[in-house]
């Protein structure tokens, strides 16, 4: 039963992430096949990065039935895109879901396969946040990475909460709703308040070497 | 007999790759081993990808001479690139047949492999066209997934037709030839008369609100 | 007792590369998370291509202090950036250090795998220079093997001593000494002396049709 609720979190997940890639492609004014790519390599990629460095079967290999979701969805947003672009907040907080989501399944999904706490919480990072860097690689886009935006940060919370809380014994449903939340929590906070961790500034009376 | 056709083929494609690739390499005055580099990662770029995703061995590491091709056909253009460019035209085409023969092999592969129909067309498109994404990304070239011109699709179409057949029932020596056609027939036409398709435009009469 | 030294030196290799990827993480004033981040890819990016082509286990999915020595690095080098950077001359030296142990490293764990000599040549040059295209990449720099200064060569160098000796029926100490010291030298010299290696240029007399 809570199977079914995570399974369905983690296809919105795939579903969100694929709309964020056509909405790149939208704006680089792509054809529907751009859409499709775009679409499928930001909805499918983390997770699939996941099963390479894990060594399992990659996931949509398996159950082709997210590739044809990301394509019908990439589909209909290039004939609709109007529709996500005047709801693009919406589409944020969407976002925001499928990160907390894949920062946990992902984590999950490695300490199943008998990875370390550590490992798992990079494998959460991993699955949340690859799938935006390959659209953004491929659309010529800013990396999300560089934002000045919390947002990796909402999926390494999410991922040690739910490490954390499955090492200290806690159920399984408690550790996956708690990293959710968390992971949720803080990227809204973020979105809705302007957060942002402090960033590396030179530091007063140090001459700068320009690096490289 | 028809193996052997097949193997000089994904050879031939090999080949064109790894010299588009240093086509890019000649642009950015690279030194040969950087021509070495970017010719062999665009020439076993894609099939390398189809293989990790697949979780097949990959295809160079049990046939090194496919790595040994890529080093000399680089070194090669490094001292008599003149040629290749002016005779770009000719190297479009074979560029053409390189795209569409690796969509068809890369879709057998994955279907050699067991995998779905739509999984096989997926690794025909990411056979294809991973190579040259890899070319673009190293040589911070415009990716060319965000060109105007068919590309992508001609792929897809080959991989389609190739796989519609074998579900068909077809033969597979027909199923390898139709698709093959088909790919080069589209991207020829492209190249031809300069066909795209329709790409996204914002809708007359609603806002543009800036996505992200 | 020499296992040991290889080792320390493994390790020596990805705490540097971690540094340089710091450095790039400063230079884009990135917060401690994007730090970790970018530090942690190209400390051990390198390595795990290596291990994903070759179909090995991840080495830091089975050695996960790996990756939690490269966040305690990347966050250690957040805090002090400064001296890093006031000592930039002296990282460019350890990272020559690191990218001649990679590439015999990585050669040899090819080589170990089963793998053929020029293929355990690849593998090392990938294993040198991943790490660094992957750093460049998040972090929206020029691509490393774009560089006028020798930095490729230098690891290819590296490798290919290691395997010709291993060939020649060398003891594996001499070769890994041999091959990482061939490595470094030539790096060393690029470093000291400004050593490129000649680039493709148009010839005299051939008119320049503009490659794609």
């Amino acid at each position: 039963m809570f199977d079914t609720a995570t399974m369905a979190l983690d296809w919105l997940g795939v579903i969100v992430f694929a709309i964020t890639g056509c909405l790149v492609a939208s704006r680089k004014q792509m054809d529907v096949v751009g859409f499709a790519l775009l679409g499928t390599a930001t909805g499918i990629g983390g997770g699939t990065l996941r099963d390479v460095l894990l060594g399992s079967p990659v996931f949509w290999i398996r159950e082709p039935a997210y590739l044809i979701a990301c394509v019908i969805v990439s589909t209909l947003v290039f004939f609709t895109a109007h529709i996500p672009q005047s709801r693009y907040k919406f589409l944020l907080w969407l976002d925001a879901v499928g990160l907390a989501l894949f920062a946990v399944t992902g984590a999950e999904k490695a300490a199943q396969a008998g990875a370390d706490g550590i490992v798992a919480i990079a494998m959460g990072v991993i699955t949340a946040t690859f799938g935006g860097i390959l659209r953004d690689l491929l659309g010529s886009e800013s990396p999300v990475i560089l934002s000045r935006e919390i947002y990796v940060s909402a999926a390494l919370a999410a991922a040690i909460v739910f490490v954390a809380l499955l090492a200290l014994g806690a159920p399984r449903e408690l550790a996956i709703g708690s990293g959710f939340s968390i992971g949720l929590l803080v990227r809204a906070a973020a979105l809705h308040f302007g957060w942002s961790l402090p960033r590396y500034r030179q530091r007063p009376g140090m001459p700068y070497h320009a690096a490289k």
